[in-house]
């Protein structure tokens, strides 16, 4: 089984929706073709389409090393260079326990506290740090790196070989450092950006360090490529890709990536990127915002029941409704539960989820449905390409540049001038 | 120093907002003395008009027992009943190592995956429990302590000892339960909604079992109760609600907390639920969303900056310009950071916050900016008062009932059908 897609709350909401169909399947055509704006970032797809296995086996060699000789992996990066890692560790990982080796990220923000402490933390500990940066000049991932950089030559007399860089092929201030000092270094293609860069190396580095298998999620996300070449309108992520534009166009603001289980809240933080920087410019995109269920039902759910009507839903589920703890009988009742009995908490689950997605229907929040048929590497790739592949169809349709992010500049100027950089 | 706020780049989106004064400290006065809809609501003030101080010794106790004997506290309960104690604690916790006891949240969602596996991953450890729930019907936390309550009876002789149950103070499933089994219990206030409650014994328990200060968390809270008695209508409470009130009414949408430090997100989540339940009804409310700067920039920063026009936003920082690891001479400059010699941390994410909040105002995006003068308890007590009373305010300006909660009734009643249950 694979990913699927039900529209059957989506649909009521459009009319006229077939009449899109061409136009979906045009902007899919840019997509496979090179035909979009920016047709030189379209790599993501392109590297799936011609695997590199040797790169694969490199990274997997290099993770192996790290998981014998490294209590902690840092991984220093921000936006793309970390969150489709830090989506994928949290989705394969066990819920308790610690990791081996620990794999914590830096350098994704400036917190004072959060820096200082991590230092402190290490001491004693054996580190390797992957930094990712194409440019190296990205502030956050910059100062974090020299103070970590640091800490390895201070502490280590291997301290250039625990450091792997993720960079530029030839350019950049890290490319520079890396040359210099020695460091092992793997490539950000030029022709993929920092959102789509979870299957290259910037993403499968640390994902193969935290011991998942990044050969099967390659191979998912070609799968799902190699499935898009021939798709028709009715396709998962065209048909998702379409419905999007529909629902932007008659008003819809703010869409809501709704995770039945805790463990995907990561997942829609990867999404959340993706769909955001790729359709929020121009005054135009859907808002995209990640909320993990039945938690935050009982947080905004009473605004998206019943405040201003601004919302669309995807719903990302399980389909575990056999999984986990039964109730069972038990004397007397105490509880109230027995009624209950024989319901396992993926029912439980599953039952909220589709109450939920009623009473959303009714409150006129239109909501298609994901599900997964379960979260190993070989489905997250498939979800990761099928995400991918939607929101360049949709950022095309907008009439956007879905592979460009100029507004992130415009704090990073003001930043700089507030330091005295300019 | 207190908790401040900074209007200066919301004010000038606004036009005769002076002329909002009365309506505000109209409002205020209706909070003041029980003139709300649902006045019955409002003992979340005056509980710290009358500070019970054995109360807070109680509890205090109890945290010692299990701090002495707990290797693990389960804390289960959902929305308000664990979302103030996870801001707290996490607010007041280091961000790295183990925490003794560990404490660990239940029954606030469905997940079949990590109920299973925090059993297993109790197996073995000294456990108590503190459940929570008004009612004890609610199915996420009546589910999770089922389990869990068996789990412990299973395994520990003195299994009624390790279950502390804050719940009605006679009457419910959960209260009937405890008095059955001889559990200790605490009391939820008939005067005190969920998102309201972290004040009570449903917060106070696991913030004093992590080991912090809920005496002065209480009073922090405290005195900004009692700074609000005579407030005018520049007070921060009654200035945000105003201007909030403001923004609704010229219809933004969107109302973002964009904390500047990663340990304030929760916090942010607290407030999510605090805003969204209070307001978003009948239509209404800014729809509540939590950023986290300046991870979030590389995030929906594009779509922030650039995307279509819903948003106000209230940044939230810290006061620790001075904080953290400081930038130096290196020789040879091998990461071009030189220039930023003598820079800490807390400058540098100083200038993130103000080039944002420069770089949104530009965007059309107005914000404030609410500065804490250092995270304690004593600070963060006296920031849930003022969100607490603020949006008590702006919701009655809003003409909606600020404390209740209809629409969290509408996935659980279908929930609830689905599994047969009426």
């Amino acid at each position: 089984m694979r990913l699927s897609l039900d529209r059957s709350r989506a649909l009521p909401f459009l009319t006229d929706r077939d009449a899109l169909d061409g136009a979906v399947l045009d902007a899919h055509g840019k997509v496979l073709t090179g035909g979009t704006r920016s047709p030189e970032m379209l790599g993501w797809r392109q590297m799936l389409l011609e695997p590199d296995d040797a790169l694969i086996e490199s990274v997997q060699n290099v993770a192996s090393e790290i998981r014998e000789r490294a209590d902690v992996l840092v991984c220093v990066g921000i936006g793309g260079s970390y969150l489709g890692a830090e989506a994928v560790n949290q989705a394969l990982a066990p819920y308790f326990g610690a990791d081996s080796p620990e794999v914590i990220f830096a350098g994704h923000h400036l917190s004072p506290a959060y820096h200082e402490q991590l230092l402190a933390y290490l001491e004693g500990k054996s580190v390797y740090v992957n930094v990712i940066s194409k440019s190296g000049t990205t502030l956050e991932p910059a100062m974090a790196f020299r103070f970590l950089r640091r800490f390895l030559e201070e502490r280590f007399d291997d301290a250039d070989r625990r450091v792997i860089a993720t960079t530029d092929k030839s350019s950049g201030v890290l490319r520079g450092l890396a040359d210099e000092k020695g460091y092992r270094t793997y490539v950000v293609p030029d022709d993929v950006g920092g959102r789509f860069s979870v299957l290259t190396p910037v993403g499968l580095l640390p994902i193969a360090a935290a011991g998942h298998d990044i050969r099967s999620l390659f191979y998912g996300a070609v799968g799902a490529a190699r499935g898009l070449t021939d798709a028709g309108a009715d396709h998962p992520a065209l048909a998702y890709a379409g419905d999007r534009f529909a629902f932007h166009e008659a008003g819809y603001s703010v869409e809501l990536m709704s995770v039945m289980e805790a463990k995907l809240r990561g997942l829609g933080y990867w999404w959340q990127q993706l769909y955001g920087e790729s359709e929020g410019k121009e005054g135009k995109g859907l808002f995209p915002v990640t909320l993990q269920y039945t938690t935050d039902l009982h947080s905004v759910g009473q605004y998206v029941q019943e405040g201003k009507r601004l919302f669309v839903e995807s719903f990302l589920r399980l389909d575990d409704e056999k999984a986990g703890l039964t109730l069972d009988e038990e004397p007397d009742n105490p509880d109230q539960l027995n009624d209950l009995a024989g319901t396992p908490y993926g029912a439980a689950n599953k039952a909220a989820w589709e109450g939920t997605a009623e009473a959303h229907r009714e409150g006129d929040v239109p909501s298609w449905t994901w599900t997964l048929p379960r979260i190993d590497a070989d489905a997250l790739g498939e979800a990761i390409y099928t995400f991918e592949h939607a929101v360049a169809v949709s950022g095309t349709m907008l009439g956007v540049d879905p592979f460009n992010q100029p507004g992130v500049e415009a704090y990073k100027k003001k930043m700089f001038r507030l330091l005295g950089r300019d």
